[in-house]
């Protein structure tokens, strides 16, 4: 019986997930705005048939622009523009249900999925940190748990504004001159805590239906969020155990909620920097933590962690006073994995920051290829993932490697495809299209996700 | 001596701009949806080295989708995939100022500059409907004025957040480990009426500096607006001397506010419906009309005019007693326009609602390729236009048959590009690429637009 395959999605990021891979003789630091280093990417990542392509982002510049290339394309621009320079793979984009208005966003999504016949993803987050907040007229973020609450009703309206088109509604009658049904086009009336929204949106039922809805946070609040709506979770984990803790974690509180466990995959990040050696692996990861200004990185240390920059210092171990995670209203996962991080390994803030500028959080292994694809297998088959959001510490050089090298083994495993078998990102992961809630056509999937609508809304 | 050139908009709607085109047995019903119908229209007009395309925009269903396809793949969607399809001409996508944040859609605007090599435009829009009003929590559209005044400081926001990074800052020192100079990137610190907003923007100058700003209401308001900050102006004008006046009215108040009115061009829409002779031509045109379904085109007029479609009779004129452009909160310019074509050549409903659905207003002029262009150099001859805004009643055979028939008159004429000379929309239309208001960085234009800052906000 052959085995089950795994998932992977090239998380895409300039010129590397180390911060200071700009700064190799290798990299092209003009890389984050140049749309064919993102194209070159792209097809790498397609050549490996790997299941999709991830942008992160927040409405915000991140971080000091001279520590790294800070500088993004708008993710639904970029992932359109890439998807006319390939043909299968999925992509993936976040946006912020804190900073949208659901009418536009679901629309985009929609937009994207048409253009790209069947490739899109959202990658739903709340967006933390009053520097965004305060380019939207907003003086702090909004509390971590009514953001979350607005993310809720943000996927209320959007999922009933991608079902607000029956998927037969257009009939296109040229000799009765009917172009839609008009019983197959509704409006939704939302009226919420939020948002107010009539619809019908103006695109019609996208190929996926929804793109495919995807979470990266791993707060208590954020695995709520991901077992109620989410199909696919990236998240950070540094050891097996916490990764195996968290799988079943997620999968326990779906299956709760009444959904199938494996209609939501979990895939942890992986920084693979591979050599021809394990040694030659290892000096490509400490020249990369060399290239790292200590200074920008402290900087940002002290604002995760509320402190001032001069309560760090290099070379003893962070505080003991800091706050608990539930005092910190921006992003409660990462500030406590950050501290535990720091604690579990008794590290210096200078080796911190090393281990942070590597991955941000993400786990860095270095090693051969054949040793990335066996603590990949490990993980997978010790229950830790479904899969791996593929963070190469180097861009482009880093995700080719993975794809010549990693992925054949990966393959020859039997834990890989060797060519794509569906068209669109659901079938990649193996998920379903999901059913319509507002009008009873044909769907591959029923009530895969969370979203209840009471039974007189539902038609 | 070579003549000025004139200017030419490819103004793109699913099957054409004739409502019932879609019924034609040429005409794909589907195409609405379907990116390969508009990569297809973007290469013909590349072919016929038109200055851009253009999509026209509302963030609501518009109208009903029985009539039409009324379904739209939202324009910054669309146009990015059309700039892989493509490599010279510009890509104008309408916006709206009243339904979408200026952090967002600056960046989305700058994200499309970049990708497509400096060929982005934006149609600024303030959109007027309580239909759309009612799709992000509102009960009714926000007033004209109010509309136009938050779309002004939609721009003063816009235009530095493009700003906030000097054309400069990026100087990549990988010794030194310095990606972009602080002191090149700036907060823009904006505090108004409507909008409160810190920046950066978190992408660089764009290829433009600013995209190409285009306006398209023709109140007074919008005659305002467009004279302050529009670079582009498409206007429906139904007769040469209504044209001239409104050329000349733009012009003189572009003038008064320091502008060289040579900066601001205008370009009518033209409906050409083109045949081997007049003939062919006139019956194309009846045959289009025939295929409108009354109901439908009444209820929408109706609306319109703020009746009850009970109150319109197809085979008798309008109503005497509507309302004044003044008393209309909606679409001012379009109101007008349609009561007095229907008052100037004493159209039944019936008849009306056929020259309506030709253009929606914009002129139809049906004829050879020869008259066509003989009517376009005569409204550019009189200083009626700098250009057009070419609308086909069908699509994509209208845009075929001007490009290879009307153009290459036009071209022997002396008054149209045979090849592109640039590369940007900005040299297309000839317009300057703007300095940089928050730095003293190079730039083609000086103060081109009027918008102030403040000396001490400017450095």
């Amino acid at each position: 019986m052959p085995r089950k395959q795994l998932h992977l999605n090239a998380f895409l990021m300039s010129t590397g997930h180390h911060e200071a891979s700009w700064r190799l003789p290798e990299s092209d630091a003009g890389a984050n705005s140049d749309l064919e280093h993102y194209k070159n990417l792209a097809r790498i990542a397609e050549r490996g048939r790997l299941d999709s392509l991830f942008l992160a982002d927040s409405p915000v510049l991140m971080g000091d622009p001279g520590r790294r290339p800070a500088a993004k394309l708008e993710p639904t621009v970029l992932l359109t523009a890439l998807a006319g320079a390939t043909e299968r793979i999925g992509l993936i984009g976040t946006a912020s249900t804190s900073y949208n208005e659901p009418y536009n966003l679901a629309r985009r999504f929609a937009s994207l999925d048409h253009v790209s016949g069947g490739r899109a993803g959202w990658n739903i987050v709340t967006t933390a940190g009053a520097d965004a907040a305060r380019n939207f007229g907003l003086d702090d973020t909004p509390l971590h748990h009514d953001r979350y609450r607005r993310a809720a009703e943000f996927l209320e309206v959007s999922t009933k504004l991608w079902d607000s088109w029956a998927d037969d509604a257009v009939v296109a009658d040229k000799e009765a001159g009917v172009h839609a049904r008009a019983d197959r086009v509704r409006a939704i009336g939302h009226t919420g805590e939020f948002f107010r929204v009539d619809g019908p949106l103006n695109v019609q039922r996208s190929p996926q239906g929804y793109p495919l809805l995807v979470q990266a946070g791993s707060s208590e609040d954020g695995k709520d969020f991901a077992a109620r709506y989410a199909e696919a979770v990236f998240t950070a984990q540094q050891t097996l155990e916490e990764a195996v803790a968290f799988h079943k974690d997620v999968k326990q509180r779906a299956e709760a909620l009444g959904r199938d466990p494996e209609g939501i995959k979990i895939l942890p990040g992986i920084v693979p920097v591979i050599g021809d050696t394990e040694a030659e692996a290892l000096a490509l990861d400490a020249e990369l933590d060399r290239l790292i200004v200590p200074e920008y990185a402290k900087r940002q240390l002290a604002r995760t962690l509320k402190r001032d920059p001069s309560e760090l210092h290099l070379d003893q171990e962070l505080p003991d006073d800091l706050p608990d995670e539930d005092e910190i209203e921006g992003a409660k996962s990462r500030y406590t994995l950050i501290v535990e991080l720091a604690r579990r390994e008794k590290l210096t803030v200078r080796q911190l920051i090393g281990r942070l500028g590597g991955g941000r959080g993400h786990r860095t292994f270095a090693g051969t290829a054949e040793q990335v694809a066996d603590t990949i297998e490990h993980w997978y088959d010790s229950g830790a993932a479904d899969g791996f959001n593929i963070m190469p510490a180097v861009l482009p050089s880093g995700l080719e490697v993975f794809v010549d090298r990693v992925v054949p083994i990966l393959q020859a495993r039997g834990l890989f495809r060797t060519e794509y078998t569906g068209t669109t990102l659901r079938e990649h992961y193996g998920l379903p299209r999901p059913a319509n809630r507002l009008f009873d056509t044909v769907g591959t999937g029923e009530g895969h996700l969370g979203i209840g609508l009471a039974p007189a809304e539902a038609r």
